[in-house]
């Protein structure tokens, strides 16, 4: 069987654990790197193409957005009507319909497909949440993150004028209910105060307790493990009490790369439009023979 | 919108609690009860049509088969050539592939839908079992019941001459190994022997620590809670030591009924063919608008 041949586009945090994914999976081939510059390469990129524009890539059957969450709709909006599929995790929750509605259209308008916020929140946490919702219609579904770094979080303070480097970690208060404690190294002359300010008018931190530090080192208190405590009581049919939990303890960017691999694999199996993990049958997350997963684990 | 017509075919303890999931189920409408004889029927079936052939409840979209486990690929063979989907919670692990194969020709010839082995394991647990494998490829998944009683190995233990009535419990022994605890009512002249041989020879026993015991009353030991712990631990792309834990206390039938009942109306958006929960999205399990869902859960 061909393999499929998937672009890296972006090469952060994500993008790196991405690189290791593909290299682990048995089914994909590395078409290529995509960055901003072509120069600063770092050594284990010397074996792959590294470009500007995924044109100079050949065919790329999907395309691994791992840019800032903020730019992962304008890439996927060219590369879909280029004939790629996309995958990314976008993860700001209140614009994932939108964003899903606005790449449907363009998929289904050139015959490509999106799998769209897919890392673990959301991402797998949301097929949990989903699954556990048919389990006990009635309830109240908390998840929990944390202690650990909030990547999406961290990117939005490093946009914020003022910023050299930061960190955003999440901690769990119970019920759903999170402190932000944002670490940030200040830039020459920038004021602590307007740095705060700005990063709690944002939409990330808008609706959370958020702490805003300075320090001398953010490279210092940086740790990428994250945990999840998903805690479900409900009613299935009249029947009360049922209790449900998912726990999670995992280093953040390799779960988010190694999931974003699995939908670049299902993506090639899905008709076109834009589709969000829930949406997908899980077997289609895995490689191989589908019978055989069938006898292996239902 | 119609509401979705279900009939329950066999009103055991798995078809009382399908019962009251549907008539907490906003969208469905019970069509009737499938019983082998329309005399002793219990009190709260009276609002409802009691027959013994499913063609003299009129139009049925979906057939909930709440038969012994054995039989039910005999009724579903009947039900899906006749135009009705049926769903199912078929647990003998080593037969679901072969169930599924047969079903979805069959299917497949009559233009219906089939979803097969769906309650909570095989089912929803297998849900998360293929989400966990695509979270983390390589590692390990041990999943652990009880204690608690097993329906399936119970229905099984009746089965056998010479028991009057019987109670099968899952003792978890760790990394997926059980004890398996056998209450047995015998009947006037039978032997505990002979009973005990034949259960540990059944499939259903074969494979596990066995015990076989006579009490006077089963009823006084009966309790119909139950319970799961799943945990892997794994390799999401080169980075080890991913952890997962998935946890469930709850009451077996009421669960198996409601993800039945969840199933029965995710038969209706599928394709012709037969599928376990793991082939099809997790969305379709819910009712309601699908845009709101993917608002609210993604």
């Amino acid at each position: 069987m061909d393999k499929i041949k998937a672009a890296i586009v972006g090469y952060g945090n994500i993008g790196r654990f991405v690189l290791e994914a593909l290299q682990e999976a048995p089914d994909f081939e590395i078409a290529g790197v995509v960055r901003r510059r072509v120069t600063d390469t770092p050594a284990e990129l010397t074996p792959y193409k590294v470009v500007t524009d995924i044109a100079d890539l050949g065919k790329v059957d999907v395309a691994i957005l791992c840019t800032p969450t903020r730019e992962v709709e304008k890439y996927a909006e060219v590369y879909l009507a280029a004939g790629i599929n996309t995958v990314d995790s976008f993860d700001i929750h209140s614009s994932i319909a939108d964003l899903r509605a606005n790449l449907d259209k363009v998929a289904k308008a050139h015959g490509t497909v999106a799998i769209i916020s897919a890392g673990w929140d959301p991402g797998s946490d949301s097929v949990v949440r989903t699954l556990l919702q048919a389990a006990a219609p009635k309830g109240l579904t908390y998840t929990n993150f944390g202690p650990g770094m909030s990547m999406g979080h961290t990117v939005c303070v490093k946009s914020k004028p003022g910023v050299k480097n930061a960190l955003s970690m999440t901690i769990p208060l119970g019920t759903g209910i999170h402190r932000r404690m944002v670490y940030v190294e200040l830039e020459e002359g920038a004021r602590l105060e307007d740095v705060a300010r700005a990063v709690k008018e944002d939409p990330y931190f808008a609706s959370d307790e958020t702490h805003v530090m300075a320090v001398p080192s953010v490279d210092e208190v940086k740790d990428m493990g994250h945990g999840v405590n998903m805690v479900r009581k409900g009613v299935s049919g009249k029947t009360q009490n049922q209790r449900f939990e998912f726990n999670m303890s995992i280093n953040n960017p390799a779960l988010t790369a190694q999931i974003l691999v699995c939908v670049a694999r299902a993506s090639m199996l899905q008709r076109p439009g834009a589709y969000t993990m829930i949406e997908i049958p899980v077997i289609d997350l895995l490689p191989g023979d589908r019978e055989e997963l069938i006898r292996h684990l239902v």
